[in-house]
C-alpha cells in the first residue's frame, strides 16, 4: 500500500494531466467516476465498469448508512469487498443527499437530524459521524461533511451556509482517521459569489486537505454561471492537490471544467440516461426509444468499442427499450459509461499532446448535434 | 453447414446421452434451453448465457411476431444476428402463448385469430403462417403449430384438441421449407390420457418429423401425472430422434424426465425466479430477500462457478434485492441458469458413466431441502 499522492504530469493551459494514488490503486486524471449509489453501478457488473476504463467509483454515504448500514458493510469486509470493486472508491459525505432526499431535516451547528426516505427511521449526521461512516465503508477518498447551499441563495444565505460548512470541514479534518493511502477532501462552497468562494478556499487551505472539491454547482445555476465560478475558484486552489467538481455533468460541462483545471468528476447522468433510453454518441445524443430507430441496422456509435455498439443494431436496442427488457438499460448504461470514459481518455491524450482546445471543440460539436439522424 | 442430425452416444436405463447437430452448431443432450422470449434471455448478456454452458436458446413466435415483427427480424439478418446469439435457436410455434396471453381468441380448423396483448391489433396464426414466421426468424428448430389443450379436459375434449393438432402438424410439415441443418419437430398431445398420447405419437410418426416434443404438460396436472404420461409416451417415440419436453420445469421435473428418456427442456423458471429473488442451490431453494441473509458473508452456493457465487456474499445479494437494484436480477438469473446447466452437465456425465439413478437421487435431495439454513 502506497501513500495517497497526486502526480501532475503535464498541463495545457489550465487543463491538467495527472495521477491520483490511493490505497486501492491509481486513478488517471482527468477522471470520471461512475456513481455506485447503493453499492452498485446500476445495471452493470463491476467487471464491465472496469472494462470501460473507469478506475474509481463513487459511493453514497447517505444511502449506504440507511441500507445496508455502514457497520454491516464494515463487518462484511468494507465496500470494496462487499460490491466486488477492488479499485479506488470515493464516498460523498451525505451532506447533499440528506438535503435532497431525507425528510424532516433539522440543521443545527452540531449537524443534521433527519428521517430516512426509505422507512422513516430517525438518523443524525454530523461531521464526526460522516467521517466514521466513510471509514467503516473503507473509502479511499473521504469527503468532508458539508451543508448543501440552496439555489438560488442571497449572498447572506450563501455566506452563512458556506461558513457553517467551513466549521464542519475543520471538524471533519479533526475527526478523520489518518491511514496510509487514504485521503480527505475539503469542499469549496459559496454559491455563485466569487468572494465567498475565495473565502471558502482560504478557510479550507488553512485547514489543509489532500484534495479540494468544488461543491454546490450543477444545482440550477446553468453552465455559464458554473464556468464563471470555476474561473474564479480553481486558480486559487493548490496546484499540487487534485480538484474534484462534484455532481457534474454533461460531457460539455466536463470538457469545459477540464479546460478550467478540474481533475475529477462524478455524475448520475450516464447511468440514469442509460435507464431512460438516452445514449451519448459521437454524433449527438440519441433517444433510442424513438420509432425512427426501429429498422436501423447501424450501431449506436460506430467508433465505440462497448458491446452495445459492437454486437447490436439500433433496431435491437430500440426493441429492448420498447419491450422494457432489462438488457436495454444494461447495454445503454454500459455504452454511456464507455462514452464518458472515452472522453476522459481523449482529454488525457489531448492534454499530453497540447491539443486540448481542439479536442474540446470536437467533443462539444458532437454534443450540440442533439437527437437528429446522424449519418 | 452440416445437416440436422441426432447422435445417440449412450443410454442408462431410459436416460439418453446424445448430441443434436443444427445449422448453427451442436447441442449436447440432455439439454436445457434458457428462454429468450422477446429476443433476449431476460437480464443477461448472451455471452453470459453461453458462459454457463447453454448451447441453445428458445425464442417465442407469438411475442416476436407482435414485436418487433418477424419480417423486421428477417430484414435485420434473422434472430441470431438480431440478438447476438450465434448458436442454435429453437422457436415455439405460438400455439401455447396465443392461448395463454392473447385476447379474443377464435379457433377454427384454419387456425387462430386473436388480438395482441400489447396493443390490441388483430392477427392470425395458422400452421402455414407459423412456419413462415419461424423461417423468417431463422429458427434452427421449428415447432409444429398446435392447439394448447386446456387442463383439465375430458377425454372427448382432449381427443378433439389432439386430433386438430395432428391435422395442423400435417399442414406444418407440408408448409415447412426444408433447409440443410434446419429441423421441424412434431408435438405429441392428448392430455393425461395414455391412449390419446399413443394415437398422437402414431399420427406424428406417420407424418414424420426430425424430432418429437411432448406438449400439454406442466399445466397443472402435477409431477406424478406428468411422469405417468411420459412413462406411457416416450417408449413409443422413435429412438433415433431427439425428444423435447416443453415448458418443463423444476430441477426435479427435469431429472425425472431424463430418467424417462427426454433429451431437451425449456422453462422460464430459472430466469423468472432470478427476477423474484429465488435461487436454486445445491442446498435447497433460497429466497434471498429473507432477512436471515442480511449479515451472511457466505456465497449463495459454494460449489457454483457463476459470478454471483464467486464474487458476492448472500448479504450483498440480499441488499441488491431489497434495494431493487437491477444487478440483483442480473446476478440471480445468471446463477439460476448456471445451476440448471450444471444439472444438465451432471446428468450427461452420469449417463455416460451409468450412474444416473444415483445422480438423480442426490439432485432431488437438494431440491427437497427447501429454503432452510443450509450449512
Amino acid at each position: 500500500m502506497t501513500g495517497f499522492r497526486f502526480d501532475l504530469f503535464a498541463t495545457d493551459g489550465a487543463a491538467r494531466l495527472g495521477r491520483v494514488h490511493t490505497a486501492h490503486g491509481p486513478v488517471d486524471t482527468p477522471a470520471f467516476m461512475p456513481v455506485g449509489t447503493a453499492a452498485t453501478v446500476k445495471a452493470m457488473m463491476p467487471e464491465s465498469v472496469a472494462a470501460t476504463g473507469a478506475q474509481v467509483l463513487l459511493g453514497n454515504t447517505y444511502h449506504l448508512m440507511l441500507r445496508p448500514g455502514a457497520e454491516r458493510v464494515a463487518r462484511l469486509g468494507g465496500l470494496h469487498e462487499f460490491m466486488n470493486w477492488p479499485g479506488p472508491i470515493l464516498t460523498d459525505s451525505g451532506g447533499f443527499q440528506v438535503m435532497s432526499l431525507a425528510k424532516l431535516r433539522k440543521i443545527t451547528e452540531q449537524g443534521v437530524t433527519f428521517q430516512s426516505h426509505i422507512d422513516g427511521s430517525r438518523h443524525e449526521l454530523t461531521p464526526e459521524r460522516s467521517m466514521d461512516i466513510q471509514r467503516l465503508l473503507d473509502a479511499d477518498i473521504t469527503m468532508a461533511f458539508d451543508e448543501c447551499t440552496p439555489f438560488p441563495a442571497t449572498p447572506e444565505q450563501a455566506a452563512q451556509s458556506m461558513r457553517l460548512s467551513m466549521r464542519w470541514a475543520r471538524r471533519s479534518r479533526d475527526a478523520f482517521a489518518e491511514r496510509e493511502g487514504y485521503a480527505l477532501f475539503g469542499i469549496v462552497q459559496g454559491g455563485i459569489y466569487p468572494d465567498l468562494r475565495a473565502e471558502s478556499v482560504a478557510a479550507l487551505v488553512a485547514t489543509g486537505f489532500d484534495g479540494y472539491a468544488v461543491g454546490g454547482l450543477a444545482v440550477g445555476e446553468g453552465q455559464e454561471a458554473m464556468f464563471a465560478v470555476l474561473d474564479a475558484t480553481t486558480p486559487l486552489l493548490p496546484a499540487d492537490r487534485p480538484r474534484y467538481l462534484m455532481g457534474v455533468g454533461r460531457p460539455s460541462d466536463i470538457v469545459g471544467a477540464v479546460l478550467r483545471g478540474i481533475d475529477m468528476f462524478d455524475c448520475v447522468m450516464p447511468t440514469r440516461s442509460g435507464r431512460t433510453a438516452q445514449a451519448f454518441t459521437r454524433r449527438g445524443t440519441v433517444n433510442i426509444r424513438n420509432a425512427r430507430h426501429q429498422d436501423d441496422p447501424r450501431p449506436l456509435d460506430e467508433a465505440c468499442s462497448c458491446p452495445a455498439c459492437r454486437n447490436y443494431s439500433r433496431a435491437y436496442l430500440h426493441h429492448l427499450v420498447r419491450s422494457e427488457e432489462i438488457l436495454g438499460p444494461m447495454l445503454l448504461t454500459w455504452h454511456n459509461i464507455q462514452y464518458y470514459q472515452d472522453i476522459m481518455r481523449g482529454l488525457r491524450a489531448a492534454i499530453a499532446e497540447g491539443r486540448t482546445a481542439r479536442f474540446a471543440e470536437a467533443a462539444l460539436a458532437a454534443e450540440a448535434l442533439g437527437d437528429i439522424d446522424p449519418l
